[in-house]
């Protein structure tokens, strides 16, 4: 008799065989409006028991790859340096034995984690970014690290012509100005995603970070704050699939928070953004 | 220290200076099936925090118009005759001061009230309306201010050919029957829209009612009816572009009732219609 | 003063005046994840109130028939294979008297009596089938009468050439495999109905069996196990036309969990499915 | 086959034979608070299939008497002087068939027409009153006709020294007042029932309401104005057993509100009482 | 980097050490009302991260022992025989090591499982029972194996005088009848409690089994059959005081339906009961 | 026409002339299990209509007195040191015009800024503390400002003897121990409070802080950290009356966290409590 291991759709392989390794990082102190992330990650590794491990939009089954779930981090409330920190070092390990961390959120703040340790390792990282907010306030009411700023600090680093951004419906005024000159985004909809997926080039590092809040709430309720007008599921499999050719060394899905998901289609759509997610990039 | 004001997004410019002036008519009583839309303005009020007072779908910002919400009528629970005259006395002294009232429901009903006033001031006045339900019957079990019987009662002084109707999708046979003769009726889609805008002629006042129950269930399960079949979020943008010509002189948005949203997605999505209603018509 | 009948909007004909025969079957003992579709039907008659008998999309109305709900079997909590003999029961007795028996579920192992029964009397059936799920295991966890099986049980009698199933979207592996062989699956949508339609001989027996669980989560969370990527309700009303030219002689609508459809908006769309697809049958 | 009867708890046998006769009153268009009553009947029906028929508490069943279950009446929303008429003319023709009429609300409002039946019936009628609230009120907001107001009317025939009112916790300060001149009333709790039972000549007719809200919201959240510092389950069978010696004439269980009652407890609660109540006249 | 270990409260020593060993049976297949408790484990492990291992009540701290919790049972739906022999297995080899078996359920039908263990080990043993319902059925709609009859499958084997009811308050009254012959009950109350205990010898090995539905369900709204009447959190402190002379070889907690706690309250309460629960044992 | 006032139950005199002033502090970002109390003012005053301003508990009526609720302020979240900063001020400004500042939360931590206030003009406050938890811990993670702390941050000024907590049923060993030699607190229960509020000479300042979560999670789902065994709207009643020869200075409630309240129980209770509470401080 052994203990309880709880994982993402079993996957639980040995670290050393992993491909990917998936974390979650239970933080949302810097939430706005709806709080709540912190539980998503335990709520997608209970609800993906109703997932079946094939995915028939790609002939491929997680069964047949090696995968592992390492859990949850142990981040202090409150204190987003810390927490980014504790991401960063856990994402470094993972990115130091050439696995693929997939980090799954908290708000999304916890992604600069992640993206600071991937350009670390990667100085020519592309960062491609799903939303339906900008998340490029300078700060948000004084505080730079704010999960709406997250895509601003990662540009901090990463500088202009880098960062891609797609479906974007909501921010202030002088986000959508800023981004004129420093990032390319694409308002509403992802019809430049396959030139921007065509110019980079080969074998290039790339992050991709999925807020889920692109979606549409009418599938997706189960976010901080909910904005009509975004994707549907299908348009998530045609994402995916354009992305295939991209060498993607790290990712993230972030903002679910499951008390706002009252009927579990949230969570369940979660489950299988990630199953697809993480078979697109095997 | 002062008094709490309480408005819509931070619309509490002075009465007197108001491009649009807001009020909220809480009167459910006349609902058939789920009650309860006399909590939407609150409610509506409430969640306009989480919404940016920008429009990346018109560029506009409301922080740059004169806007006021002057909070809800006090009206008597029950009582329907009594309730649309308060409503009209309000609409009546908006529109003697020259500037556009918008009402929030409360139930279909309370639209009689200013489009009463809004005719009066323009005996000329085109009605256009949105709505899942046809609301043209005779009575409801013999009571003619009925909810279900709000558009026969506009039409019953204003008369053929002013009164047109789009996305509708449930009625009574003979109400479909009726409306052949009398309005000009789209059943499901809005495909006839431009072609009606196209021939209001150029400055005549229109009056707009949206029955918010013209969404789709799925991103609108707040309401008393639920219909499936609606409109999602991105035919309500194009509605209002193809609006955006007219003169409206009066507007309203009813029919949120929040307590069947359990998730927010409705009042988000209510929310961001008035911001986007709101900035058309500016 | 009477006792009081309770069916799906007003249909309580006398039996033998009776085109359509609706029944219940509370039953869910072999839901793998979220059980609770024992409701469906109760609540299903209960906001059939909130419904109009006339059909804008057909332009016909069910109070011009005769149709009648007899309401729900009394069946064992467990036993499948003793629930499955007593549907069959009263679906011979009903086809025995030259009427269709319409059938709601319940998970969909129920569909399987009917199916039988209808199977028996017509032996040159054809079953078409929508769902989320294959619904082809060979069984489940050990276990032959599964609502994970069902068409695999229906195939076990009616044989290769027979099945067709549309918009299927999840499953094993070895289940699309096995399908390629067996029945007639298309994947994800419903653009093969048309020509399956059309290849049926008229006048030839059909069977109908729609699990809820086709449709899009967001529309319809109310189910056992939500699958994002599914139909939408303009989806249903183009099928249900393209059905309308063939032989309908038994129909079921199974899944439903009303517990799960907190917003009572699945519920809604149950309800229409139901008045829509007998409108069409008749 | 025959039509799906539909009772409470299978109280379905002929009218002749029937003790009580019970039937709905789907009423709330003067709900002040959080409407929804008029969906009660049909939950507590539905629910009553969770509970048996005995009692553990008086060693009594049910299925030992005669009851039946007439369904809901059809009342018109929003005319509360007609539903008080259609409600009395029930009442009336049970008590003239010399059978106990039993009314499941709808808001209290309801109540009034049973009383007025039975006060015709029995000009020495006595009424003992359980409840939250005085509804003691002059009017509301000019109404007569409200639920806050229901006692007070029926006061206006029966007259000073025939009304007990029990666990009174909220009201405005002039209906504490009114009701020392008028009526018995305690406040908090029950502990003069007993008195008052002994006060009542032997044989007297005697009418009880309860009005759900008396129970604390912790066990009972289903219903309009919850009010904390309410009775318990226990306090209920208390009552019941003191009220036990009795001739109850009539009886009514209102202010149910289901679609408050999210977990089901309140309408478990409403289906207890209802069978301890009945249990207690029989 | 190691897999993620999931437990209650961070039970999570080596089972060689552990004194008690935790272990979840989800299965609910036999349910007669609202099933669900299936989930129970899954969210009691969950939520018992709010939960401090210091009780007030006891002054002892569950990190001052060692318990080891090893997940849950792999339950084939539907087949309850198949499901109790992998329980009974589960619990024997626990008990051949000298440890104190804790079940978390599943339905009530889950304690038979263990109590056949228990009873195999020790056929001297006492059963101790708190629930709202007898479950004395000889069998419910034909089946023996149900979860109304679970006390009295264990009485098959364990026989007269060795069994004690307690806050019995639902059932048939052919039930209570039986029982007056066959087991202590104890009707609403635990008065008789403390005698029991008493008069059990000294090191008399005993199983106890706590039915959740025992709680009143204004705190415990989160199970099959609500049973208002019940007793509130400070009782089953001083039921757990009373047995803590005990010899507790065995222990279950059952009917846990998290779907129905929306709260998170009932959960909140089951996380308490087990961490007092265990205490107590220890 | 005027701006839209948003107050507690209509307190909305100037704020010269008030004698008890409210204000809201949405904050909660170091919530460590479930947060949302951020939006407690803003429901609280919502649903503040559904309360009569008159206690027959007390026989007062607050339209007999001088009350104000200036609003919401402005925090940054994740800034707990800034929040803090600013309701201090909020609060000195209320006590340097001689009137009593009366807090809504937001999380616990926000009444440290107001008895900072208060401590600051009399140094020879007393601090009366009613909770479930001990919120004595020397730091939560590292972090002094949490909401598991807020009390032994005012032990840091106040020091030994002013200190004391009643009905505390949750907290770690040492926290208990700690409280052996610095504060009066009571496990579970109010039985010396009479005492404790006897040994306070006339006149002095008392400052009383209310988290609602000593209150039953039965009564109070709406809360981060539900804990059985609490007390009841009764007790809470017995403790006013009890408090009510104080000399309060400054008061606060604390921790309802909405989106758990999904029956809208604990909303009407805490409004109960602060018209109850307010009463007892006038």
């Amino acid at each position: 008799m052994h203990s309880n291991i709880h994982t993402f759709i079993g996957c639980d392989c040995a670290f050393d065989d992993a491909q990917i390794v998936i974390f979650g990082a239970p933080f949302d102190s810097t939430t706005s409006f709806r709080p709540g992330t912190r539980f998503a990650a335990d709520y997608i590794r209970m609800d993906s028991f109703g997932l079946e491990t094939y995915s028939p939009y790609l002939d491929k089954d997680l069964s047949d790859y090696h995968l592992t779930d390492i859990g949850n981090l142990d981040l202090p409330f409150g204190n987003a340096a810390k927490s980014l920190e504790l991401i960063e070092e856990t994402a470094t390990e993972i990115l130091k034995a050439d696995k693929i961390p997939f980090l799954i959120g908290g708000e999304h703040l916890v992604s600069l984690g992640t993206i600071r340790a991937a350009y670390k390792k990667h100085p020519n990282l592309k960062l491609i970014h799903f939303d339906a907010h900008t998340d490029l306030r300078e700060d948000y009411m004084g505080e730079p690290l704010s999960h709406a700023a997250v895509i601003r600090r990662a540009w901090d680093f990463m500088g202009d012509g880098n960062i891609s951004q797609f479906c974007i419906r909501s921010g202030e005024k002088a986000e959508f100005e800023w981004a004129k000159a420093h990032t390319h985004l694409e308002k509403f909809s992802y019809e430049t995603l396959a030139s921007v997926v065509e110019s980079i080039e080969e074998g290039t590092p790339v992050y991709v970070t999925i807020d889920l809040d692109v979606f549409d709430p009418s599938i997706f309720s189960g976010t901080g704050t909910p904005e009509p007008g975004g994707i549907f599921f299908g348009d998530m499999i045609k994402i995916l699939k354009t992305l295939s050719p991209l060498n993607i060394i790290g990712a993230d899905v972030v903002e679910l928070s499951p008390h706002y998901d009252q009927t579990g289609v949230s969570t369940a759509t979660a489950c299988k953004v990630i199953r697809e997610f993480m078979l697109t990039i095997l």
